[in-house]
């Protein structure tokens, strides 16, 4: 019978992947596009049809790589999990939230651990990729597959952990060149791991356990976390201070060692590093450990969408208005500029604290047609005119898309409260974070 | 009469630096090199002494470029600060440090003031480099200058600032190619200052205010201490999870993008990154304003040394042997690799703290011949011989001078506690941060 590595050899080998999302399909694609036959799994039936019938809803995904996935007809998509019985290879691609009370919400995971801990066959190797604690793979995973396969780690399949570093919008690195970290739980799982990554990433990074693994990908966007938040505490600071925190910044990247520059904005949004960092928080718990700094970033990120609104306020204030019955636009709601992505994002917080005060709102994005705000208010995307800036009483810039012309919407409006530095000129229209 | 910006042009402009220390003799240095005339100003006279018989006291400071120097002779020292009367620049690089109550202690900063407002004469720039909260040079300086000397700013004379970035033990960056960043109170001492820094520094970045330019240096050393203190809280936790902290920073530096790696230690060190921040967090109070960051990362900074000590209690515990009682050899005892300063170390707290618990103490330092612990305990480096490791029941490596030899350390040790990741093997001898 052959083996994982004669069936990555000779190509026959049979790729699994749980989870077709902004992870999952991505990295569906890098094996596809290269010749590898995978199988997508996801109990959404509009994301199995949309890849069924060659149409891709990724946008990271580029036009090239998609084509070249297409040609080799080596990808397709399931929600039906009995199919995971023929795949050599399972890896985990699943969403990693907080629920509402900002503790972590595993049931993704379990889920696809006892789908595939009951259908995998002997001598499969399964990876988890989804952001989460350390000591998950090892405590929540691996029993979960003993259980429902009957099989042991080691002898009947194997387990690692692989982090993914998918960064949304990033032009430059993507799946494939993207340094992959890897931690197995013994050498074998390593070796077959390797193996198997390397069809899809050119470069993977070894560690000693899953648990080191999973702790990389944590302090990856832990460090982003808390110095983002530093720069939020210090763009507050500044403005009270008479100091435009962007001038600060531009300046400090002159030192030509031993800093690197974060910006500020209206908050943290995202699917990752508003969450993972307090995923090490919850597990930290349990060994008797404080994590005061992820607590100190975590409280200063969840009052910026207030002290936004307290900007709005202010700027309003200098016009002789209020909130109450004013006419505010919001330009740019997703998390970040030129994505289509506004999860978490801190402008639809910032909506919804407006909107509870008596502002009439409304917003206009080129990347979101339509959207719910946390407290279910529900919009379309109005269309961008001289008029529709005119007629606002404040015109608030919370992502700056390189699509806004910056300088017409400066001319066109009463007032804009610029979040982002996106107006870099002086001007008694602008009130800057 | 020729204006300061004539005697640029000409080479007959005087520059005074008051405050000859790490920063403030690096600084003549490179001015005197290119042949400007300076006098130095300090009140200790050993300083004086030797830099007039054509010492240098910085270890900074290359033999190429002190020879350069002397070569020159136009660099003399002096404590008489009447001379101040015939500079036609005057650079404040006196000391900024935190009085016991971790207060600013800005009596440095006014003393040179007075001096400067009494002795210099019209259409003198004056520019401060010392690290100090933002409104430093408009709300202390500028009064006693305008008081003292009968002048106002901008017509008598003109005053900036400038912060100093010196980096000890740098080996790439010195004075003259480190863009100095410079913030005047008008444009006429922005121009001159330019033209001033130029002769001493490759590239100057002037910002809109002094506040904005003292806000930059604050920011890079907050960025640090920031930095410093979520991954030696990480390394804590890891400690507790079973996971090596140096392991996941290794492998987290493989992401190409957003992230900058920093190490943990048994605190941080030096007379800028602990220290710096907490001037902003003092200045931020009069803003009515809490700095949560600066606040939480020093109170991790503060505890390092104790839980550093708590690490040595473990280790020697393994050995089923207590502090009180045991021989402890601390190694390396600088605040950073290759330097030869102890000021604000880590290493001599936790000299205290185990001194004071019985443990019979003594170091070796290749840089730093005798020193005086906070609680005054006096000690002289011991000579590092086998027998001396061979006797220690414990083995402290505090700083990681590269020229210690680890395996060399390990072989002759009963039992190591590394706390630099100096050990990369495993051992059963060794117990790591």
């Amino acid at each position: 019978m052959k083996t994982i590595l004669d069936k990555i050899s000779d190509n026959s080998i049979q790729v699994g992947i749980v989870g077709l999302g902004y992870v999952g399909l991505p990295l569906a694609v890098s094996f596809a596009s290269a010749g590898v036959s995978v199988i997508g799994f996801d109990p959404s039936s509009s994301k199995i049809a949309k890849i069924n019938a060659g149409e891709n809803y990724i946008s990271d995904i580029t036009d090239d790589l998609w084509q070249e996935t297409i040609k080799h007809k080596t990808l397709q998509a399931t929600s039906d999990f009995s199919l995971l019985s023929g795949c050599d290879a399972i890896l985990i691609c699943v969403p990693t939230p907080l629920d509402p009370y900002h503790k972590p919400d595993m049931s993704f995971i379990e889920a696809a651990s006892n789908a595939i801990g009951k259908y995998m066959k002997a001598g499969t190797f399964v990876c988890l990729e989804s952001t989460t604690y350390p000591t998950t793979t090892e405590d929540v995973v691996l029993p979960i597959l003993e259980r429902e396969s009957g099989m042991k780690q080691g002898t009947g399949f194997w387990l690692a952990f692989s982090p993914e570093r998918v960064d949304p919008g990033n032009k430059t690195y993507f799946t494939r060149n993207t340094p992959k970290v890897l931690g197995a739980l013994d050498e074998k799982g390593l070796t077959i791991g390797q193996a198997i990554y390397k069809l899809a990433v050119d470069e993977i990074y070894p560690v000693s356990s899953p648990r080191v693994a999973e702790m990389v990908k944590i302090l990856e966007n832990t460090y982003r976390l808390v110095n983002i938040s530093l720069i939020n505490e210090m763009a507050l600071l500044c403005g009270k201070m008479g100091i435009d925190i962007w001038e600060v910044i531009d300046a400090a990247k002159t030192k030509p060692y031993g800093f690197q520059p974060f910006y500020p904005g209206p908050g943290i949004g995202g699917h990752c590093i508003p969450l993972d960092p307090f995923y090490l928080e919850y597990i930290a718990k349990k060994f008797n450990f404080d994590l005061s700094m992820i607590n100190t970033a975590g409280h200063i990120n969840m009052m910026m969408p207030h002290r936004m609104t307290l900007k709005i306020s202010s700027a309003l204030n200098k016009h002789k208005k209020s909130i109450n019955g004013s006419r505010i636009l919001f330009m740019g709601v997703a998390y970040k500029p030129d994505i289509d992505d506004e999860r978490e994002s801190p402008a639809l917080k910032i909506m919804d604290e407006v909107a509870q005060k008596g502002a009439i709102i409304y917003y206009h994005d080129p990347f979101i047609d339509e959207l719910s705000t946390p407290l279910n208010r529900k919009f379309k995307s109005e269309e961008l005119t001289a008029g529709l800036l005119q007629k606002s009483d404040c015109v608030v810039i919370a992502t700056n898309h390189s699509a806004f012309d910056v300088d017409w919407i400066l001319t066109n409006s009463q007032l804009v409260v610029d979040l982002r530095n996106a107006v870099k000129i002086s001007s008694n229209k602008v009130y800057k974070l």
